[in-house]
């Protein structure tokens, strides 16, 4: 017998119960009132979670999906998109944007940095005759556990008169977002996230200056063409065959998480950041991104010197059944990242950290035990 | 108390226990060993499964979803694209290949009319500079229960040159489909039909022929770009974040297809087909689609003089909790339509047999009470 593979990755997150009882029931038709009824009370909560006036699309994809949808739907072949990249989810927008034939602009952070406000500012000041359509951003940014200001950003693109398409995957459900009042025009995210569902629903985001440049966005698309989830969702429904199961689940989390109000949640994130960052400092290790711009759902950690990312996982992993995730391309072996999004809660974090003390201790890096969740108890206090 | 709705729609279909129990597991981490076993065994079985060597490759998306790959991947714009339509998924294909610029020529059967051979080999003979790239064809038309003749067609299409892209959505798993034997180039499937789990996951099948034609294929397209499919495969994982509940089901539900043997579940759609129409023959109601090309997954039928399909699906959804299907687009109201693939068995028959013929006799319909059930449990007794 072995404790069940526990997810402190960045996604899969962990799934509640009541969500997956959802999920295993009998699919239902999709082509029924009852289904309508389940869609339509998920896209109303969605509405309420992002506090936007907007019905967002639900389509059976990866996250990916949606950021395709995204592109394929405001982007012309020719057309100037400039793509704030601060890791690898960053430079996924531009990837898509190029496979559509766009001429894409990096601006490209450092590893473990914000997107530079007075480098965008000034970009968009110098493109006086409007040549850029689209600006891409990561509001949130898995790769490396960096937050951006989307509030700031926004308000710099909205100013230039771009199209601000965001990348929430990581943020949406756990971070105060407010759609409308920041005026976002596109904005994408995932079900296997703080929406606490297993991966296969993607949700899109869209306002009415998206859903005017799409109407004449010219670039070929059929499953992800948005055009045909507005039509449908004027009636409740999809274009094609729904995931009916995760929609049972959506509509099932979003119903916690209104039982327990965006306050609690957007709270809740950020005390487990706090409480984390403190224990990791107190183990003697270090944070890859600086205070001021750490993601409330991922931390990103440097292992200490003379052990390896691959050791501390494999403990973690193995002893304890935890999984954290590894760096990604550039960044596999520099950096490990531990995800705590969605229906995860101060006793994990305790857990966590009191896992990696041992492992860590094992592997003959010296700390004085109890340290790390004597740290996060006390931070846990302070919120 | 009601009854569970049954759902003897062409999709989604009844999912078993066993499988419903593998979704409603947490999910596991898609990056994991753990996660690529479970993903080669469901491609290895998916392999038995359509007689193939190679890997096909598993989407997260509707069935739409894979056939917009199959196109996106082949299809060039300014290509000709011959497009074979027995009904709405046939014309599905000649709709997405004009989102992608294919210059289409549509082939359209009389509804309920399988595709005409004649006209087919005449049509290619005539193309004698090969100017048609790609011939699309549904195998199992959904919205009419019409089968076509696959075996001949790819014969004639082979014989031609033109890569051959099918839709078998509803009939991979429910009826032979030896895809190395017959040659077929592009076939796409979707989970919640014979596979026998709920929506969300689409699976295409790609051949040798097709992936060279996919490499020089110059269409937009990253979602869907089967090159990164395939390179993600050969490390047994995908290029996005998976459905991996779905996949977890996949497998499970192959496990219980192997067991089976394909032999006897082909044989069972068949015997259930077969009983249906003589049980629908005994209630003295006409079948939409002659004995010859008649779906082994879904039947067509018309409702008596009188009686409207929507009483007809009214009775049994509110008496019995038993969903059938109307008819799609210009066949609404003129026929309903009843699933019986995947995990279906004689006595769903012989209950949806009995369920109607209550609703029919209460709408008017003079019949003699059994005929149906009798007649269905002869057919049974003959295979």
């Amino acid at each position: 017998m072995q404790a069940r593979e526990f997810l402190m990755i960045p996604g899969p997150t962990p799934v509640p119960d009541r969500v997956l009882e959802a999920v295993a029931r009998h699919p239902i038709g999709h082509r029924t009132p009852e289904f309508s009824k389940m869609l339509r009370g998920a896209v109303d909560d969605l509405k309420w979670l992002g506090e936007t006036a907007k019905d967002p699309f639900v389509i059976t994809s990866s996250g990916t999906g949606a950021m395709e949808a995204a592109i394929a739907n405001t982007v012309n072949s020719g057309d100037r998109v400039l793509s704030l990249i601060v890791g690898v989810f960053g430079e996924r927008w531009a990837k898509i944007s190029e496979a559509y034939g766009a001429k894409v602009e990096r601006v490209i952070s450092e590893a473990g940095q914000p997107i530079d406000l007075v480098l965008l500012a000034d970009k968009l000041k110098k493109d006086k005759d409007k040549q850029i359509k689209v600006v891409t951003v990561t509001h949130n940014e898995t790769s490396t556990g960096v937050i951006n200001d989307l509030q700031a950003i926004t308000k710099l693109v909205r100013e230039h008169g771009a199209l601000l398409v965001v990348d929430a995957v990581t943020s949406f459900g756990a971070v105060h977002l407010p759609i409308d009042k920041w005026e976002v025009d596109v904005l994408v995210t995932g079900s296997q996230k703080a929406l606490m569902l297993p991966p296969g629903l993607a949700i899109i985001f869209f306002s009415d200056r998206a859903v005017r440049v799409s109407e004449n966005c010219k670039t070929p698309r059929f499953y992800f063409d948005l055009r045909k989830y507005k039509k449908s969702l004027e009636q409740d429904t999809t274009p094609a065959t729904p995931n009916v199961s995760l929609v049972a689940g959506l509509r099932e989390s979003l119903l916690m998480m209104r039982e327990d109000g965006t306050e609690k949640i957007f709270a809740r994130h950020l005390r487990l950041k706090e409480a984390l960052r403190s224990g990791v400092k107190a183990l003697g290790l270090k944070l890859f991104v600086a205070d001021e711009h750490a993601s409330p759902t991922i931390t990103a950690i440097l292992p200490p010197d003379g052990i390896s990312v691959a050791d501390i996982r494999k403990g973690l992993k193995e002893e304890f059944r935890i999984l954290v995730a590894d760096g990604q391309e550039d960044l596999k072996g520099k950096i490990f990242r531990i995800g705590h999004m969605g229906y995860v809660f101060e006793r994990d974090i305790l857990m966590t950290l009191a896992a990696l003390e041992s492992v860590l201790r094992k592997l003959g890096h010296e700390v004085t035990p109890g340290k790390a969740v004597e740290a996060a108890s006390t931070a846990f206090a302070v919120r």
